[in-house]
């Protein structure tokens, strides 16, 4: 496989918020309880540098997030990723959204106020985040530490 | 969005096992320990229905499964995913891995044992599997249950 030159830092903050900012982007979401640990493909939406997602109340991954305060996530390809540790900050009943539920409907691809079920939204802020293509991009990967970007 | 028909079980077993047979196949790979949730993409190889990843020994993910015997993976895209529970069956250096690190080495594209670095090959045991695209196919998502296909 032809291994490309590695990106600056600039170029992987740049890139990062490109993938964070798209349209329909989606993310892998980790989370964990005493049973274990869990993972969804979730919509998210970007918005005043906090990710911030749409979890039925019931779900496994708002429990876990709510109870545990923490997630990880993975957005783009296994060979283009970005990786972000997250706290929760705040989860917002849907109908108490405002701004937050109508930036998500505009990134997204639905809107959870419109959907059955008992809708939050999960507001999480990076504390971490990292980026890298393939092997010879894992040195420079940390662009995001203690919730401050490096770039 | 146009939205496909719902595919039938066994064909979704069908692209399933496409998947994850495939030259450098990629998963997400969520643990958890005490510290939370941690998740990274790894290459896979699918040897006699068991996934096998390889980890450096002192890496986080070995640490978490070792210790916690458990892994939720996720393959494919955040929009035709397979999800996989799955179970910690051994843990072999990759200097003793014989078989299995030859059947790593004919799908993945490297080879731990020319790598530096403590390898080993975690051979798990599928437990759950599901597999859907969109919202449509979330219903008849599960093919594999209690370790065993139903299609």
């Amino acid at each position: 496989m032809t291994v490309d030159e590695a990106r600056s830092r600039a170029q992987r903050k740049a890139d990062t918020l490109a993938k964070l900012t798209a349209p329909e982007a989606d993310v892998w979401v980790a989370s964990a309880s005493d049973a274990g640990p869990y993972l969804v493909p979730l919509s998210l939406a970007w918005l005043d540098e906090r990710v911030v997602l749409a979890v039925d109340g019931s779900s496994r991954t708002a429990r876990n997030i709510v109870e545990h305060r923490a997630a990880r996530l993975g957005a783009g390809h296994t060979r283009d990723v970005v990786m972000i540790d997250a706290v929760l900050e705040r989860a917002v009943p849907a109908a108490e959204a405002g701004a937050i539920a109508e930036g998500y409907a505009a990134q997204s691809d639905w809107d959870p106020r419109q959907a059955p079920g008992d809708y939050h939204y999960l507001v999480l802020r990076p504390t971490r985040i990292q980026a890298w293509r393939e092997s010879n991009e894992l040195a420079g990967r940390l662009l995001m530490r203690d919730g401050a970007w490096l770039a």
